[in-house]
């Protein structure tokens, strides 16, 4: 089933087309939008007032805040250095360590982005689209380009933080 | 539904499956092909004999004219900041401007390239695969990498514009 | 059907959403796993013990050996100049020609990453996330960025080819 029966759902969530989307072992909080063609795997937690938009990808290991704006084709990565099989066998479950990842309240990140695992992207931060984010991103910051480079600020002068 | 009734799909449209696509509110022209995994919003304009490859995405705000191949995993944006959320709440649609982005007859969307907004792709370019676009590209140039620089040309040598 | 009857799959083949593929023509190993969201194209062979993960397109053109992994979102192509129409009519199959791709056995490629036809990617290399390949990749080879070049090399020291 397209959207299984462990995933935990808030109130108020629309899944545009429940048929297309792939949702499991997940929580998701409320008032949240998710668009088609996502797969949101098990023990991801989005928070409530999130868009995650159409294509996108959200792996175990994530954990997406309150009021984040995922883009359409946004892939996150749990594995730095992912196989398909060891000693001549697939790989399962207990032959690699997920490596987390945090968006933290109110980041934006641009569609097309690709997130390196094991990264924090700061409160309000805003990842350009195509960005590859490799490292952390400070809160307010605006990054974009492959690796992703600081260009910007969104903090509004003498805002505090 | 997956195609919904506003659609207004031109003749000798083929959309290869029906069930695996998310059209709204758009126009379509005659003969355009449509691969799966293809979301199309509302007030995109699609020209007559394009080619929308697998896994694109079309949002709101873009035209395309006649004759454009979009290749497979392009995505398109409308917003340069967006954010989730305003004031505490889910953004609406009165809540930001649509920057619209225009591709020229007969231009090229490699593979896996992403659309910055407010770009106009000039006719018979051809932009990269990977490529992340944030300025107009010219007639006949054509574009790679992040962001895309101009690297060629593909009119013929002694060709009038 | 999103899978056509002219699939050859191998034994102990995982499809986990049959519903949310798009598979023809193609030919699968055994021990495979595919994820939601695949479109895989005739003439494609993927080897034994593979891993394609959700959102990735596998053109006609690639070929995959045994025990790949393919991350999530991986585009590959087989035209380096791609055009919707020739002399004013949607190109057939007759206006290109295919250009082949192929992935040695035990190659990785991460999320997101974009695969310009023509090129070889050689056993046990690793393709980083959101990398886009433009040419051909050593065996072991470890290779990130747009274009993407070689940023280290998995053999383990003293370790034979």
């Amino acid at each position: 089933m397209p959207i299984a029966a462990d995933v935990v759902l808030g109130s108020n969530v629309t899944i545009h087309h429940p048929s297309l989307v792939n949702l499991y072992g997940c929580r998701i909080g409320n008032d949240v939008k998710i668009g088609a063609f996502v797969e949101i795997q098990k023990g991801v937690i989005v928070g409530d007032r999130c868009k995650i938009s159409s294509h996108s990808f959200l792996c175990e290991g994530v954990t997406i805040e309150a009021d984040v704006f995922v883009g359409h084709g946004v892939m996150f990565t749990n594995d730095p250095y992912p196989r398909a099989t060891t000693d001549g066998r697939l790989q399962g479950e207990a032959d690699w360590t997920v490596v987390p990842t945090t968006v933290r309240r109110g980041a934006s990140i641009g569609s097309g982005a690709v997130i390196r695992c094991g990264v924090t992207l700061g409160e309000h931060s805003m990842i350009g689209a195509g960005a590859v984010v490799t490292r952390d991103v400070p809160p307010h910051a605006v990054v974009a380009g492959v690796p992703a480079r600081t260009i910007g600020n969104v903090r509004k002068p003498g805002e505090s933080a």
